[in-house]
C-alpha cells in the first residue's frame, strides 16, 4: 500500500495552493460579474478593479506596468497569440520570416511550424542547440534577415530545464529592430527577470507551473510592440484579447505569483542538486541532459540508460512516485522527445529519460526515497534489459 | 444601506453553485496531473478519466457521444475555433463565403468579419433579422451558393433572447451541403436540444451563464466535421485543440449542466414572465425587445423610453439590483448595441433598453420588488428628460 503518492512532475501541472483557492473563492460567490465600466454598477466595478489588482500585480513582479501584460487561457494561447499576432501584425508590412530554437515547446513550433504560419507562406528557421541544449547566438545573428519579424526562443526548457542567454538574445535582436518573445511558463517566479533590462517584448507566463490554478495564463506585451489580436470577439484586455474575464482565475494566478519566495526557490533547488549528485555517484550509466548550471531550479532529467523510461515510470508508479519521461504536452505520446533529440541524444536515449520536477510540496525525505527507490528499480530492470546485456557483450 | 445585492444580469456571468466547486476541488489538490495515457503514472490515468467522465456527461446531455465534444476556454474560444478551423479547413478546397446573423455575439461577428476571416479574402453575407430577432429563413437559403462553407447563425441572442429555428436552419443547411455552426452559449441546458435530431455540425457552449465555471467552455464537433486545429501546441482534444488541459474546469461544467433541471427552467420562465407582465401593465412607454414567445427562459430585455439606459442601471445599482444595458462584450463600452439596432430600433431605443436574466439564486420576491423600483426609477427620470418632455409638446 502507498501512503502518500509523491509527485515530482510539477513541470507539468502542480498541486494547488490552498492559498490561491481562498483567493479565488470570492470571485466564484460574491464578486461573479462581468467586469464593467464606471458605467456599470457597482458589482461589476468591483470585478473589474479585482483583474486590475491582480494584473498589476502580476506586471509588477518583473518591472512590467500593468497596461503591458494581459491575461489569456494559458501558456499555449499566449505563445500562439505571441507568433501569430505578431505575424498578422507584420506579414504584409515587413516580411514572413521567423526564427525559434528547435527545442521549443510545442505551442511556439507549431504555431509557427507546417501546420499553421508556414503553411501560410512564412518562412521558419529552427535553430539547433549544442548538447546542452544551449542556442548558438552567431547562428542566431546570421539567421536575422530584414525579413525577419520575430524571434521565439523560450526561456528555458520545459523537459531538460536549461535556460537560454535572453539578456543577449535580447540585445541582439533589439539591435537588428527584431521583435522578441519568450515562453518563460518553467522560469515565470523561479528565475528572476528584470522586464526593464532584459530587451524582450513578448512573454509567455502561466500560474500552473508554481501552485496556481489551470485555465488561465499570460501575456507580457512591451508597450508599442505591434501585434494583431488573434481572439476575436469582445474588446477585453485592452482590445486584444476577446472573451469573459477569468477573474478568480487571476485572482489565484496572482496569488501564485505572491506566494513563490526566494527562499522557496533556494530549497528547491537544493533538493534538485541533492537527487542530481546523488544519481551521478550511486546509479551507473547516467547522462543528466540540459545544462547542470543554467537549469530551472525545479528541474532534473536523467537518462538511465539501457533501460525503457516508461518502464521506470510504472515501476516508481507502483512504488507511489509519479514521475514523467516528457514535456506535458508529450504526455498521451509514446513518441520520441524532440528535445532530447534535439540535444543530439539518439531514440534509445530519447525513451531512457525521466524527468523530475520539484515543487512547494516536496520534502528532501522524498527526495531521498525516490533515489533509493530508482537505484534499485533501475538495477533491476537492467538485469533482464537485452540492451544492458548487449553493452556488457561488447566489454 | 443595501443588505443583499439582487443581481439580475446573468446571462453575462452568474454566481457559481457551491457544488460546483465540491465538484472540482479534488481536481486542485488530489488529482492534480496532466492527464495522461495508459503509461502514465496513475494519478495521471486518474486525471484523464476525470476529464473523459466529464466530457462524457456534457456530449450525452444532449446526445452526443464523447468523441463529439472538445473543451476549449470559453465560448470565445468555441466560435474562433468553429468559425476560423472551418475556414481554415475548407477555405482552399471548397470556397470562401461564410453566412452569419447580424445580431450574432462578437465571437462570431468578429472571427468572420472585416478584422479577420473577411481581411483573409473571405466574403461574409451578415443576415438582417426582423424585428423581433429572427432570421428569415427564405433569404438564409438565396444566400447559400456554392462557395459557402459555413452558416453560423446562434441559437438565442445574447441580448434579447429570441431563439431561432435551428432545426429549419440545420435542415436548409444540410439539404445544400453547407455546414452549421450555432452559439448555444445563452441556450444550453435551458432550452432543449437534441443533437441527434437538429441537423446542426458544430454547437459552441460555455458553464459560466449556469452557475458553472469561468475559464473553460466547449465546442460539440459532429463527426467528420472538416475543421483544422486553430490553437497550436501539443495533442490534446483529439488533436483539436491544444494546452494543458483544465480538469478542475471540466469537472465543473460537467456539473453545472448536471444541476440544471426541467423544473429550474420552468421556475425561471415564470418569473420572467411575471416581470414582463407587470412591467407592461405598469409602466407607460416600454418595448420588450425580442420575441415574445421565441426566447430564452432566463432573459426579458425591455426599452424604457425616453430615459437613458445608464441612468437606469445607475439608480438600480444605488437600490440594490445589478443589470445590465448590453451584452457581455458589451459591458466596457458605451456604444449602441448592435443587437438593439439589427431588429430595426434606433439609437435612443438602443441606450434606453435593460437586460433582465433571471438565474438560480433569484426569487419572486426579488422580481416583484425591482419592478416596483423600476417603475419608480422610470418615473422618476421622465420628469427630468427632455426626451420625454418633447413627447408630451407633440401630444
Amino acid at each position: 500500500m502507498i501512503e502518500k503518492n509523491v509527485y515530482l512532475d510539477n513541470a507539468a501541472a502542480t498541486r494547488m495552493d490552498e492559498r490561491v483557492l481562498e483567493a479565488m473563492t470570492p470571485y466564484f460567490f460574491e464578486t461573479y460579474p462581468v467586469a464593467t465600466s464606471d458605467f456599470g454598477y457597482s458589482l461589476g466595478i468591483e470585478a473589474r478593479e479585482a483583474l486590475e489588482y491582480a494584473r498589476d500585480e502580476i506586471a509588477h513582479y518583473i518591472g512590467a506596468s500593468g497596461e503591458e501584460f494581459i491575461f489569456t487561457s494559458g501558456s499555449t494561447e499566449s505563445s500562439n497569440l505571441a507568433v501569430k499576432g505578431v505575424a498578422l501584425a507584420l506579414g504584409e508590412k515587413k516580411g514572413r520570416h521567423i526564427i525559434v530554437s528547435a527545442i521549443d515547446d510545442f505551442p511556439v513550433i507549431h504555431s509557427a511550424g507546417s501546420r499553421a504560419l508556414e503553411k501560410q507562406g512564412f518562412s521558419v528557421t529552427y535553430l539547433d542547440v549544442d548538447h546542452e541544449g544551449l542556442v548558438n547566438l552567431d547562428r542566431l545573428r546570421d539567421s536575422i534577415t530584414d525579413k525577419t519579424i520575430l524571434v521565439s526562443i523560450q526561456h528555458a526548457n520545459q523537459e531538460i530545464g536549461t535556460i537560454q542567454d535572453i539578456e543577449t538574445i535580447g540585445r541582439i535582436c533589439s539591435k537588428k529592430g527584431v521583435l522578441f518573445h519568450t515562453d518563460a511558463t518553467h522560469t515565470f517566479t523561479r528565475v528572476p527577470l528584470d522586464f526593464k533590462k532584459v530587451k524582450v517584448d513578448l512573454i509567455t507566463v502561466s500560474p500552473h507551473t508554481i501552485h496556481g490554478p489551470k485555465g488561465i495564463g499570460g501575456l507580457f506585451i512591451r508597450k508599442e510592440t505591434p501585434i494583431t489580436k488573434w481572439m476575436d470577439g469582445g474588446f477585453q484586455e485592452f482590445n486584444l484579447r476577446a472573451g469573459l474575464e477569468n477573474i478568480p482565475g487571476a485572482s489565484g494566478f496572482a496569488k501564485a505569483v505572491e506566494l513563490v519566495t526566494p527562499e522557496e526557490n533556494e530549497r528547491i533547488k537544493v533538493m534538485r542538486d541533492h537527487l542530481i549528485d546523488r544519481v551521478s555517484a550511486e546509479v551507473p550509466d547516467t547522462t543528466l541532459n540540459g545544462h547542470r548550471s543554467k537549469r530551472t531550479p525545479q528541474n532534473a532529467n536523467i537518462t538511465f540508460h539501457f533501460v525503457e523510461g516508461e518502464s521506470i515510470t510504472l515501476h516508481l508508479d507502483i512504488r507511489g512516485f509519479s514521475v514523467s519521461t516528457g514535456s506535458a504536452c508529450f504526455s498521451r505520446s509514446l513518441e520520441a522527445s524532440h528535445v532530447i533529440l534535439g540535444v543530439g541524444g539518439d531514440h534509445e536515449r530519447a525513451h531512457g529519460s525521466i524527468r523530475f520536477s520539484f515543487g512547494r510540496y516536496n520534502t528532501m525525505e522524498e527526495v531521498d526515497r525516490v533515489v533509493d527507490t530508482i537505484a534499485e528499480v533501475v538495477g533491476e530492470l537492467r538485469k533482464i534489459s537485452p540492451l544492458a546485456h548487449n553493452k556488457e557483450a561488447q566489454k
